[in-house]
């Protein structure tokens, strides 16, 4: 254990956490739940971790009732974390040590949208696919898409990227300021509406990715960008993985400004095929987008066009039709989901690591290596213009030995991704799952990070267990 | 005083600063001067504030030698300022405590250039210009650009940008990692070399913008763009300075992906007249940059086109060869300097607010208005694209009334910005000179800004005497 995470040991007080339980059903009547099954649904979802479940759920409908929450568990240092929709991966939401979560589900308004600023004011609960709805008729859009319709604040709290970062960066990017509910009970401002700032520390960068270990996200203000006045895109299959990645490589290096550049291995590819009812050849395959004016459009893919060609790759055919174009884009968001398909029934243990560019190809065909000699069902698929791809390995949670194996797998996967300059995570977040490979990668700044949680949350009750360990 | 600066009060206790000098000279002799005149030089150069010297100045050749000077001053608890070039408009290298100041001038080695991954690492020492004179012949460049020539570790301290930032974002977007030197005297890394990482706390964004008060910044991963196929520009007469302003809001309304976009008013350009040698008609005028491809660029200079004329601006008078455009830029560069030539031997008293590009026009027009009625010598300068401009107010600084006025009027301007939604200091950064905004911009999160400060550097011995006060 390191001396980060010695300093932040998770302890349960069954006691206090029942007398918080008791004193919020008092509070909030109906919408504090401490029924096992709500409960046991806001410890985990979306993960391959064991179940840890708080002892209470609370359904928050405003910032000062998120603050009044931590004020009550702050007297009695109780845990306390904020849920969103649950579909992080690495066991983010769990209570390890009991405690409160906060749902912020309920606090789903779209506040304000300044289309003159290109920017919007809005709740934390409110999910990527709520706000694009909402705003399809006023010429903007938010770029930021994880695959789940994840919800804003936790978007922000694990500083969630996706398919668009290549071209329009990633949470961290996309949040103007907050508003943050301290350990203590405070509310506080992280950041004007101003487009960019030099006065004082950028807390709102330090909030975003801080996994609600440092505040709770109770308002976000967000960077919107102008829908594209053309867009063209398609599918473009490869001869093998190293070629798919190599074209990534030169795409980059050239500086074509790709809107989105996926990489789909032959296995992924299938298992789109079965989930989505596609027709795709199973071979490693690129999905693009485009975006700008109609001949900035024609003369990015043409260019990319010749380079897939360099490496064998194409032929490169075309979603012309919207509708086509969303099919795609919804079969890669489900990727995930898609998976399954190759092993029914299974979990996946899920992985996210990301590389400098150039290290792409050498990375992906290492790992490939390394799937096929353990023998594992992992398809890869990633968000290669940016070096960061996932493994998804399928296995059998009722098998010790195939979930030692996949841990195995991964630890070495993020082992080597540490060793090639980059990161064990790319944007899931460290959660539980991540928190033995931060030593390595970051070194003695771990202990600056524990000296900052400290410092903002002393009785470490703000989702603890999470990060540091 | 607010609480966090009382918390994070100066003192100046000359008989440890003595002794932690004397120790210096013994150990890095010839390199650590106590000249008045070097230690005058290192307290402040481009500022409107009074000096504040420090007791010493050390040359450091290396991260090792700054962390070992970082722990003498820490053992003593004697204050240490990192130097760069000098060129911070706020105060931000006095030393109201006295103190050490170090002088990372010597550390300009550009370390490696990683093409293909279009990133490289810097000492902190190397300044803007440097770095694209070493890029020239590799097809990259570096584009936040200060008017001043600064070292990048000072541009990271203060969160620099200049007139790419509306297209290329600024230095929090610019470095992606970097060594730091703690107030401890550990050495610290706090990023890898990934584009993107979920990987725990933001730290370098957290040290982007902290004005060496929690760290000193040794050296930098920063990101390069690929130099644009094409470019052109050219320069644009207003009727108005409303009108120009309001031609600025609907290019970057339309997302138009202007690479500059800059507001020079009618005294600015009177003045880059005079200093710069040229012939542009004295009434408010923007200057613009396109990058893109051939094609791409002409279609974005129509579209401008377009749009100016709808307010009355023309005609666009194009710097079609690289040797016009590099003096139409370096004309903008020097816009601090040639405001002088309005009144020979004066001082600059900058301010730098930036507001939501839909106030732009209001705010700009508000201040011209005030400018008039206080009869200031005034030119107004800025980065429009990004909401931020500066009003550089002339003034005898033996005349306390002018001073009295000239702040006066900066106060209001402050006002003004944070009303809108905006900020007192988009670029420049807090230093001694705009401490006492930040208490009405950002409310209770000082006291979080101040609790990380106290956390990272409890004897308050980085640069103490700014951000809090």
């Amino acid at each position: 254990m390191s001396l980060a995470a010695m300093q932040l040991h998770v302890e349960r007080n069954e006691e206090k956490n029942k007398l918080v339980a008791d004193l919020l059903v008092q509070r909030f009547g109906e919408r504090c739940s401490r029924s096992p099954s709500v409960c046991e649904q806001h410890g985990h979802t979306t993960t391959w971790l064991p179940n840890q479940a708080p002892d209470a759920v609370v359904f928050a409908e405003n910032t000062e009732e998120v603050a009044e929450i931590v004020r009550i568990c702050a007297e009695h240092k109780v845990p306390v974390i904020p849920f969103g929709t649950g579909t992080s991966l690495e066991g983010h939401i769990n209570a390890p040590g009991g405690g409160v979560s906060i749902d912020l589900s309920r606090m789903n308004q779209i506040v304000a949208v300044n289309s003159e600023d290109l920017d919007c004011q809005v709740q934390p609960g409110v999910t990527r696919k709520q706000l694009n709805s909402h705003l399809r008729d006023t010429g903007l859009f938010f770029p930021i898409d994880p695959g789940a319709d994840a919800s804003l604040g936790g978007m922000a709290a694990t500083r969630a990227s996706g398919t668009n970062a290549v071209r329009y960066g990633t949470m961290k990017d996309a949040v103007l300021g907050m508003t943050v509910v301290t350990a203590s009970g405070e509310i506080i401002h992280t950041g004007g509406r101003a487009r960019k700032s030099s006065a004082g520390y950028d807390l709102t960068r330090l909030m975003v990715g801080s996994e609600g270990t440092l505040g709770i996200v109770t308002e976000l203000t967000l960077r919107l960008h102008g829908q594209p006045e053309a867009i063209s895109g398609g599918v473009c299959p490869f001869p093998s993985i190293e070629a798919a990645c190599n074209a990534v490589i030169s795409t980059i290096q050239c500086g074509i400004p790709v809107a989105r550049i996926e990489l789909l291995d032959e296995l992924q590819v299938r298992a789109c095929n079965t989930y989505s009812k596609l027709n795709f050849a199973e071979t490693p395959t690129l999905f693009l987008e485009f975006h700008g004016s109609e001949a900035g459009v024609k003369e990015q893919s043409e260019l990319f066009g010749s380079i897939a060609e360099e490496y064998g790759g194409g032929p490169f055919s075309w979603a012309t039709k919207p509708e086509e174009r969303t099919s795609l884009w919804a079969a890669r968001h489900d990727a995930y989901w898609a998976a399954f398909t190759l092993r029914p029934g299974a979990k996946v243990v899920a992985s996210d690591v990301c590389v400098p560019i150039s290290r792409l190809a050498e990375c992906v065909s290492a790992t490939k290596k390394d799937i096929e000699a353990e023998g594992l069902v992992a398809p890869i698929v990633g968000h290669v213009g940016d070096g960061n791809f996932h493994v998804q390995v399928l296995v059998d949670e009722n098998s010790a030995d195939e979930i030692a194996a996949a841990e195995d797998f991964v630890e070495r996967l993020n082992w080597r991704a540490i060793e090639m300059d980059g990161t064990c995570t790319g944007e899931h977040g460290v959660g539980q799952g991540k928190m033995k490979y931060l030593n390595k990668e970051h070194g003695k700044a771990m202990d600056m990070m524990a000296a900052i949680k400290r410092a903002l949350d002393p009785d470490n009750i703000l989702n603890p267990g999470k990060i540091f360990g």
